[in-house]
């Protein structure tokens, strides 16, 4: 996988340029590539010394269950993203990660970031940004939830997702594949999936975003970011952000 | 401030036996202590390039601003918490940070957070640690938002204060002194101050727990902790935990 088609290169390259040592590392993680079913648990909550993941290719989700038997889905991991790699240091891992498509994922053991921090600081304090890129993000589905109504969140949502995925290279002019179904973005959006299709069917009649056949068509960007009130601020930090 | 009234030093501890260097470590970090007085504006959303800070003693508070002039408040550091740290890496603060009460705080660099990393690599990792413990009760917070009820998310929320009170010496055997009114209580838990207010009557009544002239006396943990569905394993993951 070269650099240009490497998630992880693209992503870390978008904080900082990439030196060919870094590159070769970046490579080396990818290296050890594992297919996986939809719905395979990669890391589970209260697992313990558990290795992280980085998702190569496909779509995952990391949530956390409540006793009543209720999720709320935290973020959805996209190829070049980490899993488990912040609960590394919890020692036991706060949530649980599991694929949602087919999906190509590679082991990296905590011997192996620890030697990524010794050998390779720059590498490291990159990887580090994309993790406080991942914290900034569940701060900001926080916010949505917490203090925005439910189309505003909905907006938001697929907002945030077509700009991480445009790090990645993987829009069109218009939009993006998307696999989320209603049930997904239901327990994502701490809405039913009744009321997020009401959601979907309001934001495409006032003609800002259509989900269709798994494909997302943005039909009006600037009109979408403003029922949003989206600031990309938090998505965009690095040398070449604002 | 020795060792056993360090806020710092104590968290820290929970995690891992600290040597002699490296309380002295803390201790300097401690030490360019500044006094603030109560909502002063300690880092904010936007702020390019800016320092970390230490709380040493007062409560403070973390939020957001969304453009309707509603307020998300995404946690409440004690002392013992960095402030503005994991957004250092992001150079831009993605929220703000808050002063509730009479605070005094200490500035750290992020020179220094370097150094530290440089030098005392256990002392970064304990650092690190509680960080990712931050980011632990972010997640725990969406999942009370998206998916916990108002009173379960409520009871939840004085649960991990607590919890996290006691880890530096806070509590006394019933209960902890807490300024956070309902207001601020209700920025917190996405809701409005009178539901606030409904929820405490409601929480009260059912002999689970009361907060009066700023002290929170738990009158039954055990039946608290099963109206929550309460599980401390998100906060508790050093040597002296589970």
């Amino acid at each position: 996988m070269s650099a240009s088609e490497s998630p992880l290169a693209r992503k870390l390259g978008s904080f900082m340029p990439l030196m060919p040592d870094e590159l070769r590392c970046v490579a080396e993680l990818e290296s050890t590539r594992r297919s996986v079913a939809p719905r395979t648990e990669i890391v589970y909550e209260g697992q313990k010394d558990h290795a992280a993941w980085l998702l190569l290719d496909g779509w995952a989700n990391s949530y956390k269950l409540v006793p009543d038997g209720g999720r709320q889905i935290i973020g959805f991991p996209i190829p070049g993203d980490f899993m488990g790699l912040r609960s590394i240091l919890l020692r036991t891992s706060d949530h649980s990660f599991e694929s949602l498509t087919d999906a190509v994922i590679s082991e990296v053991s905590q011997q192996r970031i620890t030697q990524i921090f010794e050998d390779l600081p720059r590498l490291a304090t990159a990887i580090m940004w994309g993790t406080s890129r991942d914290e900034a993000m569940v701060v900001e589905h926080l916010v949505s939830i917490g203090r925005r109504s439910a189309i505003e969140r909905t907006a938001h949502f697929f907002l945030e997702l077509g700009q991480r995925l445009a790090l990645i290279g993987r829009v069109t002019s218009n939009g993006f594949a998307c696999p989320l179904n209603q049930y997904v973005l239901a327990d994502a959006l701490g809405l039913s999936a009744i009321h997020v299709n009401r959601i979907l069917r309001q934001l495409r009649e006032r003609g800002l975003i259509t989900l269709k056949a798994q494909q997302v068509i943005i039909l009006d960007l600037a009109g979408l970011e403003d029922l949003a009130g989206f600031d990309s601020g938090y998505l965009n930090h690095g040398h070449s952000g604002t």
